[in-house]
């Protein structure tokens, strides 16, 4: 009996997230993988990432066009709203007897919701992290939704058992993007240069010296804060004047403004020691970061991928707070000074030794394993009640 | 500063859980109430209670059309996210200080989730229960987006703050229906009779020595025993032959094979003993309720309005099974025998004394006073942190 | 080289409009049908057509649920907009070399546009007669958008090629709905009772000495008048007190009303000489049709399947003004005192002979033809300025 | 009695063609104006025309989000979609007694069949022209739907009439964007330099001895072409080496291709003679036109404004073939050397005279006038039948 497993992916970082248990699924004998891109996966100015899975051999089941113009919290929930609907005539069609879905995105409700309300059994990867922002309420939003748990983190497994989930329905598996961090140290490859496989936009760097990686994404519940934030960030960068290599933020509520001050820079010629790029395969990013000084922003891929690394990582506001992080990782606040200051201490204290925390490499085999076998079901009572049959 | 409280009712028993509450937000010196009407509120044939709230003196701030025709799961998560969408343009809009969703129907989770998104705080009526189906995953789901939690019974309060709510922010105010039943046992009338006011449909019945009240929703999580589950209600009806008041199910996937077994029974005149009714107001159905001599079904007035006011109730199959219940309630599975045996049990026990285990009859003050006065936020975390800024 | 052709049905009178297309369609070796259905065309409580024909032997390769709860018009407008939204992801799955749409009814103006935007050549069936209503207006913005054209009448076609479509794209085939009716008198069931093979509402009548067929819809451009105009054809019906067989009417701003009227006179004993219908194929309906005294409404098919039967048909109001009729046809206002003197005379003048003015029998072939061989393009200007490039 | 004339604008250059018609209807004593936004009118990166015309004075009474991310030709049916049921919502809550769509856009449908399907009168603005692509077949298919027309030429009016349009609903009042060209010739601004009035992005070009001006759509139909089309505009434009200003397109299936390619060039230093802007007011853009050598691209500019102002304008390809034309237009294929030298055509050739092909400069006081005063109705029919009740 093969199990048809629906994973939907609906932003380019989720690929990280789930590349390497796609692909044990994809191998496994006994499941039938169906994978499904939505919201910002398959727009070419977020870096198509379906394309791009596409070119990893995977085949895509059905698309859903949910991701509605326009960097408004209006449209988040809208997309949402259109994601849920189209999202849920796939399911019609396809008929999975189990959907996965992948981290706290704000589009991830929609995946989540949609299985829920057609009776199919969801299982949800990261769960029982802590952060802010809107991520905070749809991560544990979805985690209610959800009757199976793949987690990273022994305090993620503790925490989402707190919240009422079973037990026996919630695995420690660590995160599928540490497996490709665990690829890429067994792989070194010394000589890759991003400059030679990706275009991108910019100045023909040397980066032989080393450079800082930056990955900012707005917050959007602080979105009044958004410009004021980015320009923190910019004026350090500016001013530490390093080679450095900027990654285009995740579509949000914000984004745009993001963008814009990078064009606006860019014209004026302030970040000559600039290249950004928009995209490139989860392996060949961290390569890219593997050999960075320093990573300097607010994505997870600090406290994750990073730690596993070794690689120091300056981050910057709320938006990673109450994760649980490693020895690599600084804090600051949007200030100018002390984002300089924080880099400088990062690039002194030099790599790090590898952490695992958020897994030890072969989360996927595991999530792909879990996902053939365990039993389930959609039946589900908070477990704090005597005799709740939670599984 | 005038607080703007907008609160979202989307179908006819979710006003009877709020009422009480809006009658005191829109007499309330600092609040200006936003009464917002979606989904089957506004639909004819499932009673239009939004009429009936304009008839009641309130005013309809926006309407939000998002119900699918059909009683299927795809339609519940389409309707769900087009409502998400609709609203958002109403919360654009409106531009609320707080949005109120009440209870656990499914279409709540388009409110609770367009607010969050919309980074407006969001009041949740009726979290921490435990039921089944569908309901429970939305229940919990909901609590997690939500800023404030109104509960009606203390260990509600217990498990809203064990799934990681700070204290301070869920507040026991008990449910604004139990105002409602204190009203009609502080106003009675002992001449009501709901045939003189409702059109319905069936015969005249002699109400005049007891009857029964039917009150039985589909299970959507068990839809494919739609139409067993209602047969054992109808044929356990059939058999008792006593003098009955049926109301018609809510929309809900399963509801139409309701409706279509109900209407057959009737063609071949099986139910001439029945009466039935689509609509009232709150009040009229509780003193309709009152003097009934056992309220048959599985909808949750049996362990709420019915435990106030004392009237036997028979509850039915696993819909309600985990929550908290008083001596009023036996329970039966979905089996004729079983059922009528359960309703003889229940009247001969005849009525109970108050139980106010859902609360008082001060609820909707207690709710309107917290709306305008606690202080809101949308930063939120998980309370199991240390120094989790909850509040 | 095999065509796909995409035949896109939204309810059930559509059926009848193209069923005999769609089983040459099926059986042609130049043709893949890939057949669709939609809106109210899934809808229970409309009768469920799709059920009907995967019944006849049809595959459905796509649903598209698009329809919302209630008669109102901003339902219309709404439902629509979600079809097309739908309709958009079904083309571009299935990948169709031409669309086909029939008739006028509001929802398929979202076939049409989705169709045409999606760079489809589109087909229509029906177009260049005129009626009244919001059919009007679709069916001749359907034209617009439509790139070939398939009409009934020697009339329809010289009003398509007027609006400015080229002669060669526009083709006189007759409606599919005459091939049903030519079947029905080709093949006699003197002994058809429709009351032995549909369930129905309302008394086991004796139709052995004729009967009335009833098929009224509301006029959607007139929605303030629906209850007057349902009124009037009800008391005509009681005065007449003759056995009738009334239909439910189609889905539409203002059924509500209608089905809310029948069912309170049923309450209340006046229409004891009425059974009702909800759905027939369309063959027994022709079949019910062909032995009627006469049939009253305002259905086409009293202009339509009626004139090539010979069924003496009262046309009431003004939906089929301007349509092109035979002499079976009598008209009458919204009036019960001109209905009942208008179906006496029809009665007394008893059935006519067969008129062929929409069609002769052989549509479907023609049709199914002409989708297999004709050119197809997506290219089209108004024909009146020189050298426009129409073929 | 003050009539509510309802106009939606749903893109940038929607509003130079109905501005000034917006400005008398807003001073009409008998008009209350109500302006509603959509689609990319909205969007940041699309210009943010919303955000103009609040500056110009105007207040904004309702925002439909409704444009989907991506530039694919399903993303143009949902899209429409998506606005329709937007506007239905709009349209619901402002209870227009008039709605106006202008132009051929193709989210401009959404516009008219949400005002036709909610029972509005609707008028159209600028019908009857013949161009090619989507836009073709959206603009009669609007002629069908709206009670009221407003065209710009004689020919278009013989053509709307042609159609089936009753004569005394056709009103040939010229195209308000004439009426801003008039208002630029009558008020020269010789020392306008669009550089010291928007950003923009590319060098600080010299102005002062002539420049091209480029404006050039994708082809929604040819979207397979858009790239090539694109290129042999971009290489005519290097071997030109003529100061050149070039306008972001539209928003539209394709736009996308162009805007990468645009800013690839850009990166390589091939375009440093060419400035890009992504918005101005219209009257900035026609100071800007007034001064070019030569407009060159596809839009209907080159036909409208620049045959009253007398420029010069190389117009390629099928866009706007059929269209009529001045003696300022000359033609060309996508092809790089017929582009340069007929670019040098009309730059030897020179300015000419006035043509008001298009109209007189009246067009806004007419267009409100009419609005304001002339009888509307819903009831519609075509005119070919006799006795047909057009007016």
């Amino acid at each position: 009996m093969v199990r048809k497993v629906c994973v939907v992916v609906t932003a380019r970082p989720s690929y990280s997230r789930i590349k390497t248990a796609l692909r044990a699924l994809k191998n496994h004998p006994k499941v039938e993988l169906q994978l499904v891109v939505a919201a910002s996966a398959i727009i070419e100015r977020y870096g198509n990432v379906a394309e791009i899975m596409e070119g990893d051999g995977f085949t895509i089941a059905a698309r859903a066009h949910s991701l509605l113009e326009g960097d408004t919290l209006i449209g988040t929930a809208k997309s949402t709203g259109i994601g849920m609907s189209e999202l849920a005539s796939v399911f019609e069609r396809l008929r999975p007897d189990i959907v996965v879905t992948v981290a706290d995105r704000y589009e991830t409700l929609a995946t989540a919701a949609a299985a829920a309300y057609c009776n199919i059994p969801l299982a949800h990867i990261q769960g029982g992290e802590i952060t802010g922002s809107i991520d905070e309420k749809v991560r544990h939003a979805v985690t209610k939704l959800a009757d199976l748990h793949f987690v990273c983190t022994e305090r993620a497994r503790e925490y989402v058992i707190r919240m009422g989930e079973h037990p026996e329905r919630v695995f420690k598996t660590g995160c599928p993007s540490i497996d490709i961090a665990r690829e890429v140290l067994e792989s070194p490859r010394p000589d890759f240069n991003p400059l030679d496989h990706y275009g991108g936009v910019g100045p023909r760097l040397d980066l032989s010296q080393g450079y800082l990686v930056v990955l900012q994404h707005p917050v959007t519940t602080e979105i009044d804060d958004a410009k004021d934030q980015i320009t923190a960030t910019v004026e350090a960068i500016k001013q530490l004047a390093l080679p450095t290599i900027w990654f285009w933020p995740n579509v949000d509520a914000g984004s745009d403004v993001l963008s814009k001050m990078l064009r606006t820079e860019r014209e004026h010629g302030t970040l000559d020691h600039v290249h950004f790029f928009r995209n490139m395969t989860p392996e060949d990013f961290l390569y890219t970061l593997l050999r960075a000084k320093c990573l300097v922003g607010n994505s997870s891929v600090a406290l994750r991928e990073s730690a596993y690394l070794g690689v120091p990582a300056l981050n910057i506001g709320n938006r990673q707070r109450f994760r649980e992080r490693g020895r690599n990782v600084i804090d600051a606040p949007y200030d100018k000074d002390a984002i300089v200051a924080a880099v400088a201490t990062c690039v002194a204290n030099g790599h790090h030794g590898r952490d695992d925390i958020y897994g030890d490499g072969t989360a996927g085999m595991k999530i792909a394993e879990l996902l053939s076998s365990v039993p389930t079901s959609i039946d589900k009572h908070l477990s704090y009640v005597d005799g709740s049959p939670g599984v």
